[in-house]
């Protein structure tokens, strides 16, 4: 299983930024590119062409409909984004990442990471950062931070590259366990979910996008492994057969 | 006398690419830009349209006939090249060249650096580098290593504008929370307990302190807030609420 981080471009617009990101991660020896609902359809010739050669990346990309899908096998996404958002999220500059991403994959076999980048015209939705694990963030002029494309994803890519492996001064000891995937964090936020319906737990309908991004969040910020997903499970299941409690 | 760095654009040909230049300038607090001979005559607008409004940088541009001339009141000067050349020159990687300008500028008021970087079709001629004190190369994929310039020119000043910056490299934006205290981390676990208690969840009561705080310790690794705490409480209540799942 690679150690490289998987490139997911999420709603990309013009085929000429998605060459120029192949050419960009090429690079910086990255070679697996994920699309997620090209405006422009895909195979694209604009791409094919403004990658410089680097077709190995653009021919091995793979297309996706949602975000989920796209990550489902991830155990470990990060999301960039220039925006402030109103979630608790670990956020790392590109070298935090950078080093987080290279003292993870040397943890074990299991772990597999992937880094979100929005479309051109508005970047991720907060629905797409909120299924990421933490944010990374450029540091920038705040007078004029907006990065094209093809710029965020040579900055990832670079940092990626450049990190040497370091000893990470935190790690997480997850003992025989494994990292949960994506797939496993959605069956279990849709199972909490329905519970939570039929519970009475949103006041207004209004809310429950809102407030499940962010008990999604609250989860995925532990790095959830398969046993903590078991365990949710039961937790669910047990809340549920236990009754209303007693005033 | 400014201490930032002067970008020089030798022989660059695509107004876009002039104009994405200026984009990654801005991007990294860098305003002076020169241009030597471009292909498509100066102003451009097509270079305009490609700053995303990065107009300061594009209209107080200089225009120059020879590098000599672009770099003559420079007292130091950096080539960027992806190839070897045949010359012994002082070699930076774009974070060596940062400190180096860092250092350099802030040791007296009439230092003045500048960063040279070849056109699109081949780089920097080798007289041109010979005008350099030193180069500049970027530790890229050796098998795909050839920037486009805008990237070329947004790493240089990616580098030095984190330089300055000091970000820290990992933190946990918590917005308008609080951390919750560890007797809040109590009270909730204890009504939880309850709850599995209620619910059957332990096959065996032995196995009960080793799972509690197996619990406990996948709740306190996210770092939770006073605010997830109250969604806890909600969650543990909602779900008793619900009643059975349906089979």
């Amino acid at each position: 299983m690679s150690e490289k981080p998987v490139i997911v471009l999420v709603d990309p617009q013009l085929g000429e930024n998605i060459g120029m990101c192949a050419r960009a991660m090429l690079n910086c020896g990255l070679t697996e590119m994920r699309i997620v609902r090209p405006r422009d359809g895909w195979p694209n010739q604009k791409a094919r062409d403004a990658s410089s050669g680097a077709l190995e990346v653009i021919d091995g990309a793979t297309l996706h409909d949602t975000v989920n899908d796209a990550i489902a096998d991830l155990t470990r996404v990060y999301a960039t984004t220039a925006r402030k958002r109103e979630m608790v999220e670990t956020l790392f500059t590109p070298r935090g990442a950078a080093a987080d991403i290279r003292a993870y994959a040397s943890e074990g076999g299991h772990h597999r990471c992937g880094v979100l980048f929005g479309g051109e015209r508005s970047g991720l939705t907060t629905e797409d950062v909120a299924l990421a694990d933490s944010i990374i963030r450029v540091p920038l002029n705040p007078d004029f931070s907006s990065l094209n494309l093809a710029q965020a994803v040579l900055l990832i890519g670079y940092e990626w590259f450049t990190a040497e492996t370091e000893v990470a001064e935190k790690t997480l000891d997850i003992g025989e366990g494994r990292p949960a995937t994506h797939h496993e964090v959605d069956i279990l936020i849709e199972r909490l979910g329905r519970g939570l319906d039929e519970g009475g737990f949103f006041r207004s309908p209004d809310m429950r996008p809102v407030v499940m991004r962010n008990i999604r969040n609250m989860y995925q910020r532990s790095g959830l492994t398969d046993q903590d997903i078991r365990t949710l499970h039961g937790i669910v299941e047990s809340l549920r057969r236990a009754g209303p409690e007693k005033k």
